[in-house]
């Protein structure tokens, strides 16, 4: 039985875990705040993010970093992205020289452009055999109620990765090896931006060819962007691309999608933060991989746009007609 | 103002002519049975199969061949695919010689596996830069409201692609050229026999994660057969594989995936047969398209599974348990 720590205490921190007490691990959650910490030792239940849902007896919780890490053999990081690089550095103290550190974050860092994977090792030092990604298809409460799910865990170093794949590996839950942790990453952020037009077209009325074909459009836009970074093109073309993009744009509980509908009916972006409490890590992210594309050199019309409504320059209906005013030509060009 | 042949009077020939009719043709559409061809004309309406649309003043019926055909630059074929080769035979009197063929089928003929654009130079002996297919994310009913759709017309002479482009241009149709006419066909049928399976897993109670990678392994089974044919694997990546993939199973209006959902609430074959009149093309075309997949020497799990259920050999949820207990291993193995 392994050790297992996971820092962050939300919907899918939370379901994360239970995958990995279900794989026959010892797992402790990090949590930020005490009583959430509290219910889930007392009641075995994390009722603000996973409400009705039994915790296995191996799931524990607790406030102090120092406790959640003691003898942690692997530590999965399922916090928000933008103030991760300042987290960790609080936690760092605490991670012994040998620990193998997943993120199941799916942001770029504001400024510095970073995946989390970078942050990862600018922060901690570590190399890319300590450092791994998990990200598929995997609606954190469909995980929860134990739906079977396939995903993918990447690492540099393959021998980790199926080290990893062994350690999640549950009845209901079914990790894939790879060694892209960059188009994971990438599958994974990006993704979030192509919900949100995908929710601006649903909240405008458009229906289901509409959203097939943004997509499909971002899907291109996404591996663009990641070919040329390096990446894998069959790994966007696998569950943590093209999956997790299906997964998401399809689901009514995809909070990134949620928030498009929202921009779609005319709510301005102050207004959806003003009216909910959990975050579309799109909506921070848009900007990161607009950035990223153009210092890359490539051409990425939703990113554009979708940062263009969110920042309230342009609306969802300005948006949506640009898309279809653009030149017709060959589908490949 | 040219003059265009539509064969078919169901929902998908009778919204194509409505987007000829919107681009600037004179649209005849041929139609089997009389009475929907007189209320066509007289009521201007397809009341069978687009109830409550009103057509465009340039699109007209007739159950005469020779009539529709009479002065046609192009004809358009929306008709059943296991009956197209002797209804081809019948109509082949009355094509031009230079006369361009657009096939809308997206099915695969039993026996001969052969795709629409093969049973057309069959029969009629003409040349690849007269024989197109227009395929992409197009639910007919969508199309016939006018919302926005993209969809790729592919010819191999890349100039008649142009030509037809700019024949089905609309202001809510955006065509897009290729010149990848087996990519868009066998794009187009395997994701019948995709949205058969996800339908399926609909019908047992799965949810988002499971559909999601359902639709990604069955467009990777796609694009291995049609690479291996010689397809370009950026058709499947785009509007006519993926695109028309996610559009078909992520809507409610789409007969295979209902098909689908049945079969996985345990209807079998026959029961659904008796209870619609509606076709799921792909309950025909899945054993062609295995038969196509073991003549190619490429796995193809989904078809086989899809196959098997439809006939009755086993059931959804076999089905369902043997893609769950499938070996763990890497992703692109």
């Amino acid at each position: 039985m392994s050790k297992i720590a996971v820092f962050g205490a939300g919907s899918w921190g939370t379901a994360f875990s239970m995958v990995l007490a279900d794989a026959g691990n010892d797992v402790t959650i990090w949590g930020r705040r005490e009583e959430v910490c509290a219910t889930i030792n007392e009641r075995r239940e994390n009722s603000d993010y996973l409400p009705g849902i039994a915790l296995p007896p191996t799931v524990t919780a607790t406030h102090d970093p120092e406790q959640a890490l003691a003898g942690a053999e692997a530590v999965v990081f399922a916090t928000p992205s933008q103030t991760f690089r300042q987290n960790l550095g609080e936690w760092k103290a605490f991670l012994s020289d040998d620990i193998v550190m997943i993120s199941l974050m799916k942001g770029v860092e504001l400024g510095t452009l970073s995946r989390m994977s970078e942050v990862m090792a600018d922060v901690t030092g570590a190399g890319p055999d300590r450092i791994a990604v998990v990200s598929g298809p995997n609606l954190a409460k469909e995980i929860a109620r134990r739906e079977p799910a396939a995903s993918v865990v990447a690492c540099a170093d393959e021998e980790v990765a199926k080290r990893l794949q062994a350690l999640c590996h549950s009845p209901s839950f079914r990790p894939y090896t790879s060694v892209d942790v960059l188009g994971c990453e990438l599958g994974g952020a990006y993704k979030n931006v192509v919900a949100l037009s995908v929710g601006m077209a649903v909240g405008l009325g458009f229906g289901d060819n509409t959203t097939a074909s943004v997509i499909t459009r971002g899907l291109a836009e996404t591996a663009r962007l990641a070919m040329a970074l390096g990446a894998n093109p069959l790994t966007l073309m696998g569950l943590a691309g093209l999956g997790d993009l299906v997964a998401t744009c399809s689901s009514p509980l995809s909070r990134n999608r949620t928030f498009g509908e929202k921009l779609g009916q005319g709510m301005t972006t102050d207004e959806i933060y003003a009216s909910t409490r959990q975050v579309a890590e799109g909506a921070k992210s848009c900007s990161s991989l607009l950035a990223l594309a153009q210092q890359t050199g490539i051409d990425a019309p939703i990113a554009e746009h979708v940062d263009a409504v969110v920042a309230g320059k342009i609306t969802a209906t300005d948006m949506m007609q640009s898309f279809v005013a653009r030149d017709t030509k060959a589908e490949t060009d």
